[in-house]
């Protein structure tokens, strides 16, 4: 879908693509603009629930606001190129803790990286074996690390980048801890190709194909339910909301 | 949907009725035939995935297998009773743990017990807070700390009561531990009218609404992913697979 846009916002965007060629200021304007628009048909796939539909033309992309009005969010020349290289840098660091945690033994070849300002707060691997905790995914333990070390349980200033396609618990605790951006390497299709749970793809698919049958679930009957949902109306005051 | 059934499956199942009222044979038979088939419409919603579908009569639930022969799995009189109640000994110690959790200002309240062999394995709550950590959530606190105990990554003749209806990451934990038996108590609803994250709602009803739009995930370009894909084939015959 083109749209026309006015001549002014055109060369606003031709400007900056000639006078702002930095990495990081590209980033915060993606920040502010709060919209990943790349030229690459593979990379950027927003969710379905998307704040701001994209316009794409060339290097340029264009944002369309629910008001209908425009503004412009400037792919730059080699704008593209730098976020593939910064990308590459940290993901080859998730890579390599993959194969770590293999020589290791501690797990499963799965590895994580928490970035912030670019620099990188954690690197981990998968140590569901080492540790005897199935929870201990590559991304769980690094945004558990990563918290620690930050000393705050929101992550919102950071990203992650996993050597996999999250499993939907791992999403789930990047949602949690409310990281900005994700970039992982192998799709679930390889992982599960090789034996691991085919959960795995459930995730970043919106599916829910893991609720398998082996699994019993049950809402208690009767008064189980009423005693549980009290919980909330009687400790509402009492804690500090997250 | 009622089927008629041989004379012989009723009488046999009228038996089981008066000679084996123990709970735990009931457990025994319902693990047996892989089923949980109570007369109450409230308990036992099986997953969609479930290999049998269930024709219920009464207390007697009628299994029908794929190739169309019936088997017959007694509910047993006084048998959900005996469930009930043991549900609701184990749900209200989840309840407890909320509350306590609330009281000692570790998080939110939620709270969790793992059961094996009808013995309490851990009960713990919400350690968000305490541990600056976003996966403390009591499910997973609860998982990572049976398997410590327990010694196993695999918690398959366990069972978990959960104060709330799982997050997305808690049931990926549940899944990923293959607990056998999930049984909550308030539904997500009563947590999220109170302020929680509403992907509490995801999980068990296989949606995908929390992904949200302040997420940017992107699967790397290029190179990144080919890397990334190439750990599995090199490393396969490197680990346990788990």
């Amino acid at each position: 879908m083109r749209r026309k846009v006015p001549f002014a916002v055109l060369l606003l965007s031709m400007l900056m693509d000639l006078l702002v060629p930095s990495s990081l200021l590209c980033l915060a304007l993606h920040d502010l603009l709060q919209v990943a628009a790349f030229p690459d048909p593979a990379a950027g796939s927003l969710h379905k629930d998307a704040a701001f539909p994209i316009v794409k033309a060339n290097t340029t992309a264009l944002v369309e606001s629910k008001d209908g009005t425009i503004s412009v969010a400037s792919a730059f020349a080699g704008h593209h190129e730098a976020v593939q290289d910064r990308d590459h840098k940290f993901l080859s660091k998730a890579v390599e803790e993959a194969y770590r945690g293999v020589e290791c033994g501690d797990g499963g070849p799965f590895g994580a990286v928490v970035v912030r300002n670019d620099e990188i707060v954690v690197g981990c691997h998968n140590m569901v074996l080492k540790d005897t905790d199935p929870t201990a995914h590559a991304e769980v333990t690094a945004i558990r690390e990563a918290c620690k070390k930050l000393g705050k349980i929101e992550l919102d200033d950071c990203e992650i980048y996993a050597s996999c396609e999250p499993c939907p618990m791992c999403f789930g605790a990047i949602h949690l801890s409310r990281i900005k951006r994700l970039v992982y390497g192998a799709k679930a299709e390889a992982a599960i190709a090789i034996g691991f749970d085919d959960f795995i793809a459930d995730a970043l698919r919106g599916t829910g194909f893991y609720q398998k049958a082996h699994l019993e679930i049950k809402q208690a009957d009767g008064n189980g339910a009423i005693i549980a949902e009290q919980i909330f109306e009687k400790t509402k005051e009492k804690f500090q909301m997250y």
